[in-house]
């Protein structure tokens, strides 16, 4: 057999997902032919139509198909707060969970010098203009806490003391409702380090 | 908001592969967008081409983008066996772990009558003019082995039997390797059920 089969061609295109091994894969592709035709069809338009007309909001850098994203664009969020993300996904995990509302900027990903991300990378010159304007008074950082993640915290430190802005990060620590034992050792060295007063 | 975003039509989309549910569907969207538009982007193209091309092999019933699929055409399988299952991922199991070398039937589904699945549906009456070619010599039985599938297996013994072809089963039990303490009751009875002369 030289060249593939369709299916075939189908199961290795699916596998571009995250979580998509060789036999789920296979699962996946012959359940669409057999059950969800319709479903795929719409599946493949959509994921086209996604690639070429979703990019990013030019004020926050979030997934957008507009110019600027909805919640940029909204007249009901707190100008006053700036909440700095890794990744758009962050921002869908923090309006669901929080009363949050402020605005948010997205860094697409984290300060990594050895990997050639760098500030230009992330929008950080971006970032300062806007902290320049004077229009934000808090910039919240909610980034994760890996060394990267570490970095990039310590650099938007630099960018908002420059500003004369108030810079905060939001609390690590056990989990609400975990059980000691089962929290991890770094997470639990942290949690003790940065124990408060009661 | 009245209209949902492209972002959100994707995620809604995604969920037609089984097994991906709305954080699966989201987690895909972001990975896609961030990392793999081209994955993305050639997944989409593909879907379509498949849903628009792949449709049944007309002898075997397996999907395939061609009149008679691969197996059906080559030469180099023995007409005599006749293999019957339930789906066309069967057939790929069945290569790929045995030396069976005879040909397939793929049933597409199992009698159910309750839900108006009877003979004609899978293609039942396209089976009995095979066996009565007489080219066939024995009709291999390798469907489930539920309520639905041992209806469709005494179907099939109805068939071979008209058709004066011998009919034998794949054999159900304890999966080989497996311990006794950890295989379902319903096999260990059938296993014991079915106990052979040693």
């Amino acid at each position: 057999m030289t060249t593939p089969s369709l299916l075939q061609k189908l199961t290795d295109a699916l596998r571009c997902m995250p979580g998509v091994g060789p036999k789920s894969a296979q699962r996946i592709a012959y359940h669409l032919l057999a059950r969800d035709r319709a479903g795929a069809s719409r599946l493949g338009e959509i994921l086209q139509e996604a690639v070429e007309k979703i990019g990013h909001c030019s004020v926050c850098r979030t997934f957008t198909e507009h110019e600027v994203c909805e919640l940029c664009a909204s007249p009901r969020r707190d100008d006053s707060q700036l909440c700095v993300v890794e990744g758009p996904q962050d921002i869908l995990a923090i309006e669901q969970a929080t009363d949050y509302r402020g605005r948010y900027f997205v860094l697409l990903g984290r300060l990594s010098p050895l990997d050639g991300i760098g500030p230009e990378n992330l929008g950080l010159d971006q970032l300062t203009r806007r902290l320049d304007e004077h229009v934000v008074k808090e910039l919240i950082v909610a980034v994760s806490t890996t060394m990267e993640g570490e970095a990039t915290a310590h650099y938007l430190r630099g960018i908002a003391h420059d500003a004369g802005i108030r810079i905060t990060r939001i609390a690590y620590g056990v989990p609400i409702g975990g059980e000691l034992e089962f929290v991890d050792r770094g997470t639990l060295s942290h949690a003790i380090a940065s124990r408060r007063e009661l």
